[in-house]
């Protein structure tokens, strides 16, 4: 069974459709020379921050290299690298793609009208959901044939998820904060004190808000998802490589008798079992490759799909995927000989996935907005006490969402089934990326039309598919939730397994020591990040209230006046780049500490502690930021009688938007990230403590 | 030995010095006629509160008297009523002194200054003090006379802790949503939008907000700090009574074989084991006893300590009484026969207890607070960003502090240990809810003194003690939330002895899931009270908006026009009533759904995941409300350059209060008390599960 050899090569193929992808964004029409100065500067800005960015991430990654190297061995240190290469390349694709796009898709929608609008945001968002897809295959699929084969080295290929999630929580933080610093700071002296539109051409913040969401919502989730994609995969062969002989026979749907013997007093496997380990080793690959070949169909479908209501088209490129990898992967089970329960677990987690977003979808645009939209006509204060609650209120249901896929995970195939079913979850990544990163060009392409004053009906267009992507973003991030929450329980599965550990007892006090520590890690980080946004944000208001200051005419609009913007990009990428250092270092370095200096049981129930309250918090987090996001839009959009925009109901919901903003887009996202990246370091460091 | 006979007669002589007490304070001169008038409609409004919430809970504790008669035996269903008596005694009689303390603090302060209005406002607190004290003596000792003698029997004792439990949750989070649903509604109209200072007569929601502040902070938290003492009490002895032969050798300072023998197979203790159990058993009733002696001294201490500055006389009376303890505690253990190493897990306790204290008051009242009330220039947003960032931060030292108490006290006396060093914590009980309690009646006396039109001298005696009031509630939250935490964890020890797990293994999937529920309860729950206090506080602010418009003269200030201030007291009772159901049925049918359907290792998931999130929760919200609180006044006294009261900033300050308000007192304190009740829950269903 040759198979894993076709993927780096089907890896490679997905990656050079990427790139074509790029190629026919590029070479569509970038509309006048206003629009082309406008997205010049946000293309400049985002590949200038990108570049800082990995510069600061290469002296990280040579340090952990170099540990990695002497502490443990050269094969892991080589996978850690690799991750990491791919991980940033797919960042700077994305990016690349993702700012060329913005612009080409505000001169469809002013051209040619909504369908090629959504077209050309939906390839610019696919060029990322290809890279991630294709390069996860081709490291992981390169990283497999290496040490794949033997239950011995496999180990080696936790370096490369390591890698993945250590650029992941720098991206996401770095992103988070330069996003948001600029965000907060441009609505706060724009709207609230100026009382200038969103977008408006004559505050310096708005070229950084648009900066930001390219780095933060494109950059960061791309490295985000495909962390969780590769995590997810890698936690499986790990599960698969230390698996005990009754989880081998879980597998295959038979006895343990069958596929175990007695060797030197020890119970072994068989050839038969053998057999069986090898192909439960290769399922996560081979749904990976399926799921990248449905996701090629998915995102062609949109060639079709163009002309219907966006958000159904949209939702049926995603469906379109799906439907098909679950068929496929059904047979492809049978084909390898594993048990039907196998299918279930991944049913499981598929299922388990549109439905956290479902519910995500409930919380961040229905009801729950309401209340806080009404809740704003008594102001401000009320308007946070009742987000506040929809964000706690909003854990409870994706909770019991993921508790009965572990359950019926489980059940069918034992913790195996809690990997697998991460996997496939995940496995159509290309098409639900490309969906996550259609949301920051379709916003950009809104600030764009604003900027460049292409007027209402551009705009219109604009706004409605800014208005889907904020949909597909809230859906999407309940998604990068879900699955993470599950790729973490499987990667600390696979560290339980790896260390030799039979049980982490809740009963002994070192357990619950590192329970709480782990508990209390995503509070610090969140800590942390919304305090750097709260800064940054600071000074950014200082920044943007001296130029209207200081520059004569520019608040009144002076024909030939421009703010300086490069400035306040500044502002953003200084904060960014200072800030994400100690929640990235505090991440990779508390398992260790904690392993070492307290013990392996220690650190799993760290890591236990962390992926509760990790989850807990990004949820609420998420939620909650949408939901003050959509409830200032209700306003706006006058869903609420008696209230409108620049009222004081209005104000109200401003404020809570702002609060929400680090919150969504920050503190949150870091979360999935955090609990990953603690429970891959663990299974890197794993042999050391075994 | 028969030194438990004395704990209810030491408890009954506590309980007529808390008689006599109020009658001490109840002869006191009142002041004059306005003040008499302000005075009786708190104490009324309080009183008819507490008789209504008081009606409820009979259904309540009817219902569960029956189903645990029925379900399990007497002997429990008598000691969880007895539980519940006792603590809605302590609520009944705190109220009642700290609503005739009120006014005649304020009278004190205006005929006799800062000295004597001290006294008579640490002398109201010393009621509710000592009532929790004695009665919790009284009620454990009683319970433990009755079956504490033999360890089979010992378990029936644990109802009493369960009954105490529920009321806690009831009090706690009905007065929270009265209390905060009057404050936050009366500030937003009152400061914010009608611009009239706090505690203003014109103000509709004044009298309800002083009412709450003794429904809430008074009632509430007494109740709260009830269970801990008692909860830590009970969970020692069950730990005790459940111990293993290992356990007992450690506490005994000897090796197994000397405690153990061989009895059908069985290792069983021997005389000499025996007799350490029974010690064991004993110790924290006798440690308690001790603790009520000190708390005397402590409370008498204060006679000669009122002249001295307020804050440091309050510290010196805790001072007092917690050396007392700790010398006699040492001595106590060894007479008993103890290892000293118990001794070392009960200053471990109480020194983790002053320790949390301190950082609270690091995070409410320095360089954090400062923080806040710089990022207000900004605007009500970063103000709020900011807030949140603290109260996240705030909970990693704390949490560090509950680790190593928790490894110090297992390292000298295992698992008992744990409980041991809670009880430690706890067992001065009598002055830290004194000073507590004191805080609620200088805050009333400040109100009075404003609504009754006293002038600037009197308010400034009653504004400096209210500002140390402050303080020490912070403190004291910190220090309700650390032996929360203890007891907690102790509590969750002896469920696991009791249900006879000797792992909860965190590997497996079913723990796992009863990790994640327990961790989403308190997000669940904060949910819940904080959607009760928006709601009710949304109706409060439409109410005195209604009386300021259709009231003529009232805004003006028009002589003998007066708001109807029943109408406020009643929308924030009814709320609280009504709200208050939820929460508290929540909290004891998810142990016994869990424990039933998923099974007793799911349920030990489910209570770890609570404690770790519910402390972590209410250190977030506690602190983070206190800090907004402090930022507020921080600007109010000038701190703040270029700011002042009224100003941009102070508006968005002010915002920033009103969020934290039910976040630090109905919230967060709710957390802490659910922790416990789930797992006294447990422990009480735990013979069943075994």
């Amino acid at each position: 069974m040759e198979l894993q050899m076709f993927a780096p090569i089907l890896g490679v193929i997905g990656f050079v459709i990427a790139i074509v992808l790029y190629h026919v964004v590029k070479a569509e029409p970038v509309g006048n020379e206003r629009m082309q100065e406008i997205g010049d500067d946000i293309y400049n800005g985002a590949m200038a921050f990108l570049a800082r960015e990995y510069r600061v991430l290469a002296i990280f990654i040579v340090i952990v290299f170099c540990l990695i190297a002497v502490g443990m061995n050269k094969e892991t240190a080589f996978a850690f690298l690799g991750g990491a290469l791919c991980s940033m390349t797919c960042g700077f694709i994305g990016m690349k793609a993702a700012t060329r796009a913005n612009v080409r898709t505000t001169e469809a929608a002013r051209a040619s009208g909504q369908a090629k609008a959504l077209e050309i945001s939906f390839n610019g968002g696919a060029v990322m959901g290809l890279a991630v897809a294709s390069l996860g295959l081709v490291g992981v699929g390169i990283a497999y044939i290496m040490f794949g084969g033997d239950p011995a080295t496999a180990k080696y290929i936790n370096g490369f998820a390591m890698g993945a999630s250590s650029i992941a929580l720098f991206a996401r933080v770095g992103g988070g904060i330069f996003t948001k610093a600029a965000d907060v700071g441009s609505d706060l002296v724009g709207k609230l004190e100026a009382g200038i539109p969103e977008d408006d051409p004559r505050n310096p913040g708005v070229i950084a808000d648009n900066v930001g969401d390219c780095v933060g919502d494109t950059a960061g989730m791309g490295a985000d998802i495909f962390e969780s994609y590769v995590g997810s995969i890698i936690a499986t062969i790990a599960i698969s490589a230390a698996a005990s002989t009754s989880l081998i026979a879980t597998l295959g749907g038979v006895d343990v008798a069958s596929v175990s013997t007695f060797a030197g007093g020890k119970e072994v496997l068989n050839d038969a079992g053998i057999a069986i380990q090898s192909a439960a080793m290769l399922l996560p690959l081979g749904l990976a490759m399926i799921g990248l070949v449905f996701s090629f169909i998915g995102i062609g479908s949109m060639k079709v799909l163009k002309t219907m209501d966006p958000g159904k088209a949209l939702h049926c490129t995603t469906f379109v995927a799906a439907g098909g990898f679950l068929i496929a992967a059904f047979f492809f089970i049978g084909y390898l000989g594993l048990s039907t329960g196998v299918f279930w677990a991944i049913l499981a987690g598929t299922l388990a996935g549109i439905a956290i977003g479902q519910v995500t979808e409930y919380y961040t645009a229905h009801a729950p907005v309401l209340r806080i939209a009404e809740a704003s006509k008594t102001g401000a204060a009320t308007n946070i006490i009742h987000g506040l609650a929809v964000g706690l209120e909003s854990t409870a249901i994706p909770i019991m969402i993921i508790c009965v896929s572990i359950f019926v995970a489980n059940q069918f195939a034992g913790l195996y089934g809690i990997g697998i079913a991460a996997v496939g979850m995940l496995a159509t990544v290309g098409v639900t990326m490309t969906v996550d990163a259609y949301g920051p060009i379709a916003d950009n392409a809104g600030g764009i039309s604003e900027m460049a004053g292409l007027g209402k009906e551009v705009r219109e267009i604009t706004d409605g598919l800014d208005a889907i992507g904020s949909t597909t973003a809230a859906i999407g991030k309940g998604f990068a939730i879900g699955s993470a929450a599950l790729t973490a329980l499987a990667l600390f599965s696979a560290y339980a397994t790896t260390v030799g550990l039979k049980t982490i007892n809740l009963i002994e006090p070192k357990v619950v020591i590192g329970l709480f520590i782990g508990g209390a890690l995503p509070f610090f980080i969140g800590a942390l990040t919304m305090t750097s946004v709260g800064r940054a944000a600071g000074k950014m208001v200082d920044e943007i209230r001296r130029q209207f200051r200081e520059i004569p005419g520019l608040l009144e609009g002076k024909e030939g006046v421009k703010p300086d913007s490069q400035k306040c990009i500044d502002i953003s990428a200084q904060a960014a780049l200072r800030e994400m250092i100690l929640p990235g270092v505090v991440a990779v370095a508390a398992p260790v500490l904690v392993g070492f200096v307290l013990g392996k049981e220690s650190l799993g129930g760290m890591l236990a502690g962390a992926t509760v309250c990790g989850v807990l918090l990004a949820l609420m987090m998420s939620n909650g930021g949408g939901a003050w996001d959509n409830a200032k839009k209700y306003i706006e959009q006058g869903k609420i009688e008696g209230e409108e925009k620049g009222g004081a109901a209005h104000e109200a919901a401003v404020i809570g938007d702002t609060v929400g903003d680090p919150f969504k887009d920050t503190s949150g996202p870091a979360m999935n990230i955090l609990i990953k990246l603690m429970s891959v370091v663990a299974l890197v460091i794993a042999p050391l403590l075994a």
